[in-house]
C-alpha cells in the first residue's frame, strides 16, 4: 500500500500562505478556533526562521529517508516538505545536501517529525528546519512511504497543499480550502491585538481589557488579606 | 476552594534579591545546602537574562490562564510572577500581551511550569521567561486557580514573597526568611570560588584545592597502569 | 570494584583525532558505517563548538562528582573528558571551576551523560560541553567510579584513548585502532559528498544523483495524478 | 469550527471486525503492509481484552469530556469509542459512570490517547480501555470537540467507521474500505505462521524457515571463533 | 538545614482517612473540588490495595535513603509513609526489609516519587507501594533530609499529618483540617453516583442524566448527517 | 563493520548462574559493589519469571531484526539472548515464533532495548522477556549487527558469555569472570538480610539494626517536636 506518489496536488495559494506567515502560528492558531497546532516536541533546528507555504507530505519507513528523495521532485516553489515517519523513530533522516537541493527548487523549508543533522550547515545556507530532534544518526534506503497523501504528523492530519505556517512558536496547519477565511479571522485578530497591546502598555490590565471582573466574580473569585488567610489557614 | 486571591503578602526585600541574583543559582543553591532548586525541565526561552525577586504565586487550572490575568493586578515592581498548573499541561498560557501587561508594571519576569507563546516578541521586549516548553496551543478562560498561596512547583513549594532566582542554569528559590541568612552563605561562597578559580587557571587541582587526597585514598582508589590493567582483565 | 584509575592508556593519535573533528560527527559516523553515535539527547550547551581528542574515560556515582576531581590529574593536552553516570542522573556534576582546571590542562572539552551547571560562564570561557541537561542541582563528594576503564554511555562503548568528534550534530567515538581508517574514508565521503552538493546545488535531484531509479521502480513506486487518486479512495 | 456532529457515517462490517480481532493486532497491522498502528503508549489498562468494531471518532478539548457524552448517543452495537485531545493532556477523561452507559449500549470498548480512571471498576464490569495513562484527574465541561469526523490519534488518521483492533500488543486501524481484504491476508499470514510455528517448535530455525541464509551471505555476514576474534581486536 | 525530624505532629484522625479510602481516589478528589492529586506516573507496584491514613512525610537526598531510616521511628499505627526525593532520582530507596520493619510497627503503605524494589516479596508480604518506577539500584547512606516537614512532591505539597488515599487509580493528598468536611462532600457523590449508575445501567446517557443538551447547545453543538458532511468537505 | 557473528564464546557457569538467580537482581547488584544494572525501563512483559544464564549478544539495526533471526543459531541450552538496536528504536523485533525457535533450543529468555510483540502468547508459552516496551509494529530484514560481541545496552556493557540475571526487578549483568565470586558475596548477603528480617519482623528498627545512630548524629539530625517546630517556623 506504499510507494504511492500524487502528482499536482492542488495547493493553497502562496501569496495567502506568505500573509499567514507573518500573522505567525500563535495568532494563526488561534485565529482558526485554537486547532491544528502540531505538537510542541518539534522546533526550530536555528532561531528566526518563520515560513509559510503549501505542505507536500512524505510518510518515510522508521530509518529510512527514501521516499523524501521521492518527493524533491514533486516539490514547487514555495512549498513546505512535511515528513513524518509511519512509527516514531529518532534519526538523523534530512541534511544539508537535501536542503542544498530543495532550496535549489524554491522550497521555504522542512517540518519533520524526527531527527536532522548538518544542523550548522543549515543555518548558514538559511534552510529552516523544524524537527523532534537532532541526531547524526544516518538512515538507509529501500524502503518506500507515501507522497502527497494525507497523513498524521504530531497530533495533525496534514493533507498535501494544506498551509502549513512554522515560526518559533511552533508549526500549524491550516486546511487549503480554509485558508482565505483563517487569514481574515487572522488579520481582525492582529489588529485587535494591537489595540490591546497599546492599553496593556499604557499600564491597563487584562481584567479590564477584556472586561473579565463579571466572569471572575461569578466564578466565585474571594479576595483575602494576607493576615486573614493566615489567621484561616493556622493549624 | 480555588478563586482564593490574597492580598499584600509580605515581600523578601527587592535589593536582597538583586543582590542574590548576582551570585546566581548555582552558588545560591549551595549556599543554602543544596535546597530549593525548581526541576531542571524549566529553562529559559531566550538566553542571557538573570533576574532575581520576591514571588508572586499562581495556581491556573489546565488549559486556562484566568488566573494570570487576575494575577497581574496583585503584582508590583520588582515581582516575579511564578505560574504552575494543577496537572500536568503543555499549553502555550502565556504571549507577549500579558508580558507588556507585566513589563508595564515593573514585573522582573516570569518562572511557569507549562508553555508560554510569542517567543520572538518575549526576546525583543526583554521579558524573560523560564518555561516547560514553547507552545503557541492557547488557553481558554473560566476556571480560577488560587494567586499568592502557597503552591508546589517543579519539586519545591513556593510561598508568596519567596525569593526567586533565575538566570542560565535554572530557578532556585529561597524562603523568604532565610534571604538574608541565604545571600552571606553566596557570598562567602562566591570569594571562595573566586579564590579557587585562580588556583585552577595556575594549573592546580581539586584533589589539591579541596584537599580530597585522604579522602579518596579512604574510599579506596586504586591507581594501575594501563599494562597491568589488561593484564588483570584479560580473558 | 570501583575507585580504579587506570594510568597513561594509550590514546588516540589527536593529529588524526582533530582531522576526524574537521569533518565533523555526521561524517564521522557515516564513515565508519553508521556506528558509534552516542545518544541524541547529548546536546552542545552553547552552540558553535566542534571538538575531537581521545576520551579520558570516567564513571561517576548518582549525584557525586568525587571520580571527575580523580580524573583531571589524568588528563593530558587534547584529551575529552568523557563522564557516565553508573545510574541514571540530571544532577549538575560539573560547573567553570573544573572547566577552569581543565582548561588549563589544555583538554578540549566535556562530554557527560548528566547535567552541568554555569553554562554562562562555560560559553564565555569557550570550554565545550556536551551534556543531558542543564541543572544547578549540585552533586556531593564520597563514593569512587572508575577512570579510563571502558564503559557505557548514552548506548556506545567509549574505551580510554577512543576518539571523541562532538560538534552541533553530536557526538560521536571512533575506536583508537580504527581512527586512521575511519579518517580516510571519512575524507571519501566528504569529497564525494562536496561533489554532490554541487549537482545538487545546480538543480539536480538525488534520484538522478545517486541513481535511485531502479531502486524505488524495484520497491514498488506508484505514480497517481491527484484526480484519479481521489476516485480512487472516494468513499 | 469544532462542535460538528456527523450522523450515521457507514461502518466497517462488524463480522469483519470481529475476525480481525481474533487474528490480534500484530497479524493485522503486518497485513496490512506494515501500516496503522496506533502508537505504543497506549496500552490495556487492565490484561487479557481483545476487541475489534466500526470506530466511532471523538476529538476533546483538553481536559474537557463534553464530547464523550455527546459521542455516547451516535455509538451503537458492536462500536469501538476512540478519543483524542485536541492537545496532549493526561487528564482522567472517563470512568466507570461512562463505561456504564458504553456498555448498556453494547460499545465493545474505549481506545483513548489520555487518562482515564475508576480502573479496578472497569476492570471488574470487564469494560476494556486502551489509554495513555491512569488518572483520577477529573475534567471540566464546556468546550465541545468533534464527532465523527477523521482525526489523528497517536500517529494515525482514524476516520469513523474504520475497524479498530485492540489487545495486549496494542491498537491498529484498518480502513473501513480494507477490512474484507485485510482479513484475506491476515487469514493467510495466521495460516502461514502456524506451519512456520510447528517448524520452529520442532526445532528448525528461523534462517532455514525463511530460508535467509543467502539474504545474510549477501549481506556480508562474517563467522569468526571467539579466539580468532579475541586476536583480531586485541590491543 | 536538613536533619530535622519533627515529633508528634498532629495526625487526621485515622478512621476518616480509612473511610476516605473506601470512596476512592477519584471520588475524593473530585469531593474537594478537583484538587490534590499527585501526578500520574505513580503508580501500585501490585495491584489491588487501596489505603487511607495519615502522612508521615519524608525528604531524601537523590541517592541515599538514611532519612527513611530514620523516619520508621516517627511512624505509629495507621501512617502512611511518603517519600520525596530533593532531585528527580530513580533508584530503589526502598525494599522488602523496610517494609517489613514498617509492617511491623502498623504501617499503611509507601507513597514515593522515586524507585523501589524487591517488588516480589512486596506483593508477597500484601504492603501496597506507589512508585514512580522499580529499580534495584541500592542507594548508599550519609546524607540527611526531613521527617515531617511539609514538602511538595509529585506536584503537590504534601503536610505531615494529611491524609493520603491512594488505589490503582493513583494517589491524593486530603489536607488534615479538611479531612471531615471531603469525607461528606465524598459520602454525598458516592450516592449521587450510585444513583446515575442505575441510570446509565438502564440505558440513560449523560447528555439527559447530567441534563447537558442546554449547554451543548449553547456551546454550539450542530448534528449533520454522514452525507451531507462528505458533501460540505469534498474537495 | 558489522555482520560479524563470534561463535563459541566462553560462557559463565550455568549452575552459577542458576543460583544468582535465585538471590534476585536486587541482592546480585548490591553483592557486586552496586554495579551492573540496566537501565529500568527495561520491564518484565508478564509478572513472576526470573532467570539467571549466560549471555548470547546481539545488536540490531534499527527497525531491523535479521540479526536475530542469525544469533539463534548461536544460542545453547541455558543462555538468555541480550539485544540492543544501535540506535533507539520501539519497534517489535521479536514475537512468539523466534520465542518457540528459541524455547525449543532451550534458552531461558529474551532481554531486549526495544519492543516486542505477540505478549499474551509469550505468557501462555512460559517464555520470559524482559523489554523496553510492548509494540507490533513489526520489522524489516535486510541489514546486519553483530552477534557475540561486547555491546552497550541500557547503561550497561554486556561480552558475551556473562551473567544475565532477570526479574521483576529489573536486569543485572555480572561479568563471566566475576561470577563466582559475585555468587559467593551474594550468599553471605543473603544470610545476612535473612537474620536482619528477623529482627525487623519483631519491631526492630533500620537505626539500630545497622548501629545507624552514630551516623546520623555525625551528619546532623536534630529532633524537634512539632509544637517548637511551628514556632520557629510561624512568618
Amino acid at each position: 500500500m506504499s510507494g504511492l506518489v500524487v502528482t499536482n496536488p492542488p495547493r493553497a495559494d502562496i501569496g495567502v500562505a506568505a500573509q499567514l506567515a507573518a500573522h505567525g502560528v500563535a495568532t494563526v492558531h488561534e485565529a482558526q478556533g485554537r486547532t491544528g497546532l502540531l505538537g510542541s516536541h518539534l522546533n526550530p533546528v536555528w532561531p528566526g526562521a518563520r515560513i509559510g507555504g503549501p505542505a507536500v507530505t512524505v510518510t518515510v519507513a522508521p530509518g529510512d529517508n527514501t521516499t523524501i528523495a521521492v518527493a524533491v521532485e514533486q516539490c514547487r516553489e514555495g512549498d513546505v516538505l512535511v515528513v513524518s515517519p509511519t512509527a516514531p523513530c529518532d534519526m538523523g533522516y534530512f541534511g544539508d545536501l537535501l536542503a542544498t537541493s530543495l532550496q535549489a527548487r524554491g522550497v521555504l523549508g522542512l517540518v519533520i517529525d524526527a531527527g536532522v543533522r548538518d544542523v550548522a550547515d543549515l543555518e548558514a545556507m538559511g534552510f529552516p528546519v523544524w524537527s523532534k530532534c537532532v541526531s547524526a544518526e544516518g538512515t538507509v534506503k529501500g524502503t518506500l512511504g507515501d507522497v502527497n497523501v494525507p497523513m498524521a504528523i504530531a497530533g495533525q492530519i496534514v493533507a498535501p497543499g494544506d498551509v502549513i505556517v512554522a515560526d518559533e512558536d511552533g508549526v500549524v496547519v491550516v486546511p487549503r480550502l480554509d485558508a482565505a477565511h483563517v487569514l481574515q479571522a487572522a488579520e481582525a485578530r492582529s489588529k485587535k491585538e494591537a489595540a490591546s497591546r497599546e492599553r496593556y502598555a499604557a499600564g491597563e490590565i487584562s481584567l479590564d481589557v477584556n472586561n473579565m471582573r463579571p466572569m471572575i466574580e461569578a466564578a466565585g473569585v474571594r479576595y483575602v488579606d494576607h493576615e486573614s488567610y493566615l489567621k484561616e489557614r493556622r493549624r
